[in-house]
């Protein structure tokens, strides 16, 4: 089963936000309902997000919506992950030449996916047998629509027989982390255990192999926006000598972006920090700032696992043309 | 109200696990009830047990019952404060040489109070009007029986009338810092935010002037335990030169401990991550590893706030000699 596929005139998606303790499958029939299950992280995950908006897109296009208010509603959805804007650019292209719009957003999807595949090809190789993998956040099938990006190369090395260990950062604020990612490698037969955010250093000096995490957005000179916790990471890998990897297909790259620092940080609601399952766990009247993102510098990151190979920093812009 | 007190022949104290909702006061009758009451954490934070320890050795002495048998139970109870040891030992040499038991044990905590305020007006010294200053778990008055440690400095530049402001990471997995520090914040009209413990480093990067935790043992070169996700904030502090500084009284201090790498590691239960408030939020099947502390190793240092003033790791030994 994919995170989401188009049936006729509905998208159908999982909604992420109620696994793993159940799977619902939710209906989306209009640009505007897709925009809100963006917002509100029914779907969440930069390629799927992706995918999404380019679907959303396509509803709005059998329907006779407007285009271009179609796609100020999705982009205004969320402000970091660079596949959404990417996906809206390319459906606006692909509309305006004529080809159904139906078509264009499958042909996006299933270019995800394979890219994905490709990623974990590229990976794999970085990751020898008995190795220990530290991941943060989702960036498997669920965030992808299928295969993953971060989780991509620890699914090919464990199909291609190599013994490895997973160590999970539970991801606070929404702990996608323990729900989504643990639940994916549980479903694979892929060992794993569940830590707590602040408790990835520890493990770093007990022995960790390589770091793999996602991107939501990369920008030319390699700086890259990843969920809250991903720079903290990145940080104390440097520091312990864990070689740190980004995976993420070229949709992610934002070409026009010439470092980090331009990267919109979403602020999203405090609640989310302060509530778990619908109810409070703070104390009444104490106030919570929650970014969504953070921003890693390039001199952090020991290559970008990408289908077109894994690339150094420097080495972005040699790519600049890869096209989806 | 401190966080524990003795009454006739019971010790009362705050059932920290239900704050900040509930506030309920639980009656301790023997040693044996004592140690159950740290290990639950009914009680928690270094100092504080090191008190309820005290307290525990002098209902073992009221009531008659075998010291050797209560301090065994008391110091198997967690491995990782030094103050529990510490005050052990305090009250076995003070009874042995005769002193009153509850006495003893009042005295103890009393002078914890006391050199928590020494901590607190050390402290202050290093606090800049308009400081932002970040800390981890709870070093405040609920885990030092009053004042706190990390705290004391915190509440002592804000009585001195010095605008600061507190990021106060939630801590996980069991959210002292969300639950407890934001708590005694709030009540002391300190401003200040919780964010997750991921997104220090981020919060780093945009200003903290200095960071202030407790410590849960010090070893004699600085190497110290703490909380699990104090040695990352560490880590990221030196990254981003952000001044780094420990809290602790004297009794903390493990004079026999030559360097960090001996301190002993209490791993907890893993349902502390995977369930929260009594409901299971990991996906079934799915692992947890749950160490409670890490170390931090003593390059990370910037000072140790104490009762005999700011020290240098290498200043550590110098102060051998002080005693409770």
């Amino acid at each position: 089963m994919r995170a989401l596929w188009l049936e006729g005139h509905v998208v159908k998606m999982i909604d992420q936000r109620l696994l793993p303790h159940r799977l619902e499958i939710v209906s989306i029939r209009s640009a505007g309902e897709m925009a809100e299950a963006i917002r509100n992280m029914t779907v969440r995950g930069a390629p799927a997000i992706g995918s999404a908006a380019a679907f959303g897109m396509a509803l709005a296009s059998m329907s006779g919506a407007d285009l271009a208010e179609a796609a100020r509603i999705l982009k205004a959805s969320r402000p970091t992950a660079h596949d959404l804007f990417f996906a809206v650019d390319f459906m606006l292209e692909r509309i305006a030449v004529g080809e159904n719009a139906a078509s264009a957003a499958e042909r996006y999807t299933d270019n995800i996916v394979a890219k994905c595949r490709m990623i974990g090809e590229n990976g794999a190789r970085l990751i020898s047998d008995g190795a220990n993998i530290m991941t943060h956040c989702n960036a498997g099938a669920l965030a992808t629509v299928d295969y993953g990006t971060a989780l991509a190369p620890m699914r090919e090395a464990h199909r291609q027989g190599k013994k490895i260990f997973v160590y999970v950062s539970e991801t606070r604020p929404r702990l996608q982390g323990m729900k989504l990612t643990a639940f994916e490698l549980l479903n694979e037969g892929i060992p794993h255990a569940i830590i707590v955010d602040g408790a990835s250093g520890h493990f770093m000096r007990k022995g960790v192999d390589l770091i793999i995490v996602g991107a939501d957005r990369v920008a030319i000179n390699g700086d890259f926006a990843n969920k809250i916790g991903t720079f903290e990471k990145a940080v104390l890998a440097k520091e312990m000598d864990v070689p740190f990897y980004v995976a993420a297909p070229m949709s992610t790259f934002d070409f026009k972006m010439e470092s980090g620092e331009g990267i919109a940080i979403e602020d999203r609601a405090e609640d989310e920090v302060t509530d778990l399952n619908g109810s409070r766990i703070a104390p009444d009247g104490c106030t919570a700032l929650n970014p969504s993102f953070d921003m890693t510098p390039n001199r952090y990151v020991t290559g970008f696992i990408t289908e077109v190979g894994v690339l150094k920093p420097a080495d972005i812009t040699r790519v600049m043309g890869a096209r989806i």
